[in-house]
């Protein structure tokens, strides 16, 4: 057996103890809804990618605690049999909405909306969070970098800066998703399907002794996926001379073309635009120019276009599988209602900072499209019980202040809700699409967002507004609590 | 069954690529030795503290290739069918040693030395490096975290923020060694034995009609153990009122006293010195008052020592599990040595920033206690058959320059090797030390350390030097290469 994990522990200890005071109250079966959401995108950037959703998914279908969980939190001389009791057989039996995987999502709309029994809703707080945060983080990196790679290659190299083996293998499922052409890390090749590749280390050019015995040997087991490593000893003086010989006195003559060389440290714009006047001299067009080197998205895009490199793909470690400028997302997971007898009452958390403040309510997400030109104008938060017509005017409303709005003309728009049904009464009901099928469907999505959006530095703001009755519901609390 | 994992595909497709050419061109039983360093300290700081090891241990002993792999690895169309034999049987075989978790280390010293048939050492590379760059990053910045808050306790709180489910239970594992009181993490409770806190989130008091019913109903619960949060509506006015109700209503009546008042937002400084005094005013002497809102070593030093807050734990998050200054440790591992006919012939990895060029050989590490003191001098790498007499003077090097050195007088300091033997032909030596021994092994060895290396912003540098045996090595294998 390969890998069995029940990770249901994974959460915080206060969800267990919050757990069984509402156990020991009789509150166990009040319903309530949690939003999950996060507050600022990373790097200053305009959006996030949501990813994560199948981790959460397999998580809420397997959360159950297994007798030695049971055993051990006994030992602990904290919580009572009774309630322990209870935890033994709980199974998540509540709704999940969510993003599907790869959508483009912003700052404060709920991504994940669980209604279910207040303990249920507790105890799978964290791991929807961690798996989220993390996934998210990495699928919002990964874009940047595709995107300031301008359509070359960009795999993902960073398995040993990852923070341990999970954040090694999902994070690069997230950037794949997020349009990486694929990993190092085998085991997410075999995991995911991802494709993998890699070559050859400075230590494999130092075994043997000479450079050009080693690309040799490497050439001779691989003629068909032939990337040097050319910057063990000197790249330009040695490396790429040693595989251009390689090329000309055994690959070519044996039918095949060195694929690549790849360079690892020095001025990348330098050396890679003296190595592909070499190249072509020696009529090597076709062998690409891989760098590697603490690339991140502001680099790529510097060597690109301040420096006309002359590179042609990209292998991307620490800045992308840590996101190591921004490497924390920060998503939150906060009660929006609570059930009693039927009525769902909304809870809000204030804060002195506006941006603190929750949307209270059982809520729903729509994307506003523009039905011409097919790009996405606004998110808009409604009540649940809101029913929004497309034919008519819309008027949305900024998330605190009401003067401050914008009305979108009927016929002229269409609305997509972004949440869908995950789990219906603790049932899975959603079909996972494949990697393949979420990669494509991220790419396509981020089609419908200006280009203003997706700017690196100052993008465009999009806009996450609210309903007229959500956001009067809300200024009625607060001012309610004032 | 819980847990079982086979990582051993967590790894560089690369490390199979080479390994196929080392095959197939007969090496596979040539030995070689590597060393993992690392070459800066995260946050700027002076020091590392060591993790991992037995992480490392795990992944060595247990690596095997499932027939589902070799099927995986068989179907990317790139290996032999004798070298996907060879892999299917393959075992680590080689010795390992190690320095022992928890001590403190420095830039540029091997933490882990691999003497092992080429195949077996580059195959290992990808998880040792990603479990002690995660771990030794973790258990670094927690290590900062706790002496700025110079005995107070300090809760490792992040998992909700971590890099997925691994980086949330070895991190807290990682923070525990470097003296962290706690984790939040229920599942790092149980599998490492590391004490678990944690009581209410702002969701539970939500819940309630009231918060003082909340408070209430908590500390019917856990009377024993009754931490309020009371920043949920207002801190002062609101939520340490009903925390000073309860305990003079219900708590104290009943024999219990309320033991601490967690904040969570607001200025720490004004409200903790608001909250002690009306606390002490009520004779409530004993209720702690514990914070967690973003901290780290420079906000919890800056807390205590500027603005005189009158805190007693600290529940740190993302600026710990994530290191979120420094998320990247940067540890790499280099091949040194490659045995020829039973002669060790060392390697070196050259470049133009002397930073980046390596020791060659293969070598030991010691690190140089003042006898009279019993605090460390400096750490020195010699070659591994150089014999070192604490009785004789003892002359080292910068590990460039030879006209810097530092003669230390014989009999006045002690030699301590830092590397101890972990696995020996394949065989595990080693006994790991518990949890707890671990935790006050590095408490220890932190001791040993002058203050000023221990300083968070510009501290004094250790430093790690070589013999003149190794420096002379060295140099000649630079002026060689010129």
């Amino acid at each position: 057996m390969k890998e069995v994990r029940n990770l249901s522990l994974v959460m915080d200890f206060y969800e267990l103890t919050m757990s069984q005071v509402y156990f020991e109250d009789g509150l166990k079966d009040t319903e309530v809804v949690f939003d999950l959401f996060y507050r600022r995108n990373p790097d200053n950037g305009g959006l996030a990618v949501f990813c994560g959703l199948e981790q959460i998914i397999d998580y809420v279908q397997n959360l159950r605690f297994e007798p030695e969980d049971i055993e051990y939190l006994a030992g602990l001389g904290q919580f009572t049999p009774e309630f322990l009791d209870y935890l033994a057989n709980i199974r998540f039996t509540g709704d999940l909405w969510a993003i599907p995987e790869g959508t483009p999502v912003f700052p404060h709309e709920p991504l994940v909306r669980v209604k279910a029994p207040i303990i249920e809703a507790q105890l799978v707080e964290t791991a929807l969070l961690l798996a989220l945060n993390h996934q998210t983080l990495i699928a919002t990196k990964a874009r940047r970098i595709v995107q300031a790679a301008e359509g070359r290659p960009v795999m993902e190299f960073g398995a040993r800066r990852a923070h341990n083996f999970d954040a090694a293998v999902m994070g690069a499922r997230a950037a794949y998703i997020a349009g990486c052409a694929g990993t190092a890390t085998t085991y997410a090749g075999q995991k995911f399907g991802i494709p993998v590749l890699g070559t050859m280390a400075h230590s494999f050019v130092q075994s043997y002794p000479t450079e050009y015995d080693a690309f040799l040997a490497y050439a001779k087991q691989f003629p068909n996926s032939c990337t040097l490593l050319i910057d063990t000893y000197n790249t330009l003086k040695s490396g790429i001379q040693n595989a251009i010989r390689v090329a000309k006195e055994y690959l070519e003559p044996n039918g095949y073309r060195l694929k690549g060389v790849r360079i690892d440290s020095g001025d990348m714009a330098y050396l890679s635009k003296k190595i592909r006047k070499i190249l072509d001299d020696n009529g090597m067009q076709d062998c690409a120019i891989v760098v590697s080197n603490s690339l991140d998205e502001y680099l790529i895009e510097s060597l690109i276009h301040q420096q006309g490199a002359k590179i042609d793909s990209f292998g991307v470690g620490e800045n992308m599988i840590c996101s190591k400028n921004t490497p924390v997302f920060g998503g939150v997971y906060k009660m929006s209602a609570v059930n009693h007898d039927g009525e769902w009452i909304p809870r809000i958390k204030i804060s002195e900072n506006d941006e603190k403040t929750t949307d209270p309510g059982y809520k729903n997400l729509y994307r506003i499209l523009d039905k011409e030109e097919g790009k996405a104008i606004a998110d808009v938060i409604a009540l649940q019980d809101e029913v929004l017509d497309p034919e008519k005017d819309l008027t949305i409303y900024h998330p605190m202040k009401k003067w401050k709005y914008k009305t979108i003309v009927g016929g002229t728009y269409e609305l997509r809700p972004l949440l869908v049904e995950i789990f219906r009464n603790g049932e899975l009901v959603y079909d996972c699409p494949t990697l393949e099928g979420i990669r494509a469907y991220s790419k396509r999505e981020m089609d419908t967002l200006w280009e203003e959006i997706k700017r690196f530095v100052n993008p465009q703001v999009y806009y996450v507004d609210l309903t007229e009755k959500l956001l009067d519901l809300k200024l009625g609390m607060l001012e309610e609590y004032k």
